[in-house]
């Protein structure tokens, strides 16, 4: 049977630091706004990175950058990178398991839908996103059907959102990726 | 870098042919509810399959296992893993890619919110479900914030969908399921 790998450029080890805390919300955005600025520099990806911490020690858990070129995956998005390193790290299908401290996502750009779902399933606490789905949108990436019912359903499930933290260091990051003609692809629409 | 594996299990190729065509809808379901099934009396999995299908010819092109517990992977929905092998196969992000004949998603059960924001994204042309969410929930299975309007939004961007085609085999698997008392897991919530 085919197997797919799914996994971040080797550049990452060079640009983030897995040894050092993130103390607070900047931080920890800043990782997620880094990975998508090298992800555009480097040319691997489109203009989006995510992480996950430990809420209350800082401890970078997982990471990931955009992989939808790079890996001929549609769904190698940012977070759902992100949350798969962290999971096989901890080897635990959820982040909220017996005993584990909670965990967060950071990600440079609000979630597309199919990244909110995953959130959903993640067993993450806490989502905090930089751009918003307009900005997306400005750059012409599709966003998917995420509509306000769906921020109350995930706020119902014991998931806390922040949004908009250092939107303009992830703008900067979108404006760019327009510079450097990087391709925009949305629901098979290649470029 | 830690490297993600997203696999079916080994006894996928002994369940299913990939030299057959399967010529309508009724046959394709019936390859989404035989991998559930299984998943389900192998003990690999939960009751969920899913497959890729060239539309005209009916070739079978991927297909995918909920491994959620299995990979230790909240987002190894049988859908994506589908999706993913699909397009590893095929060597391109997108099903919808220039010169690609059209290509259709068939779930043994109606996808979750991420499912539907991956189906989007990946350039599949239409999705067939046989299960509906109100068959999930009933077996205590979160589907996540998925509403008419998202359904409607895929519509808009040329995904046709058709629900409960055979819905009464993939039901079969859910009551199988509950009898050999497999665990739920949801958003966190291991069992």
């Amino acid at each position: 049977m085919a197997e797919i790998r799914v996994t971040n450029p080797d550049w990452v080890r060079d640009v983030v630091d897995f040894d050092c805390l993130y103390p607070d919300d900047d931080a920890r955005v800043r990782v997620a706004v880094a990975l998508a600025r090298e992800n555009v520099l480097r040319a691997t990806g489109g203009p989006f990175g995510a992480a996950v911490f430990e809420g209350r020690t800082g401890r970078l858990v997982g990471v990931g950058t955009n992989g939808v070129v790079r890996l001929n995956n549609s769904s190698a998005h940012a977070e759902i990178v992100a949350l798969m390193t962290a999971q096989s790290k901890l080897e635990s299908f959820t982040l909220r398991g017996d005993g584990m401290p909670a965990h967060e996502l950071f990600s440079s750009c609000e979630p597309c839908a199919m990244c909110l779902g995953a959130t959903l399933w993640s067993g993450v606490t806490r989502l905090v996103f930089a751009a918003t789905r307009e900005d997306a949108t400005r750059l012409s990436f599709d966003e998917g059907p995420v509509f306000p019912e769906s921020y109350t359903y995930l706020e119902q499930r014991g998931i806390a959102i922040e949004r908009g933290r250092l939107r303009a260091e992830a703008t900067a990051v979108f404006d760019l990726y327009l510079e450097r003609g990087g391709p925009i692809y949305n629901g098979g629409r290649g470029s």
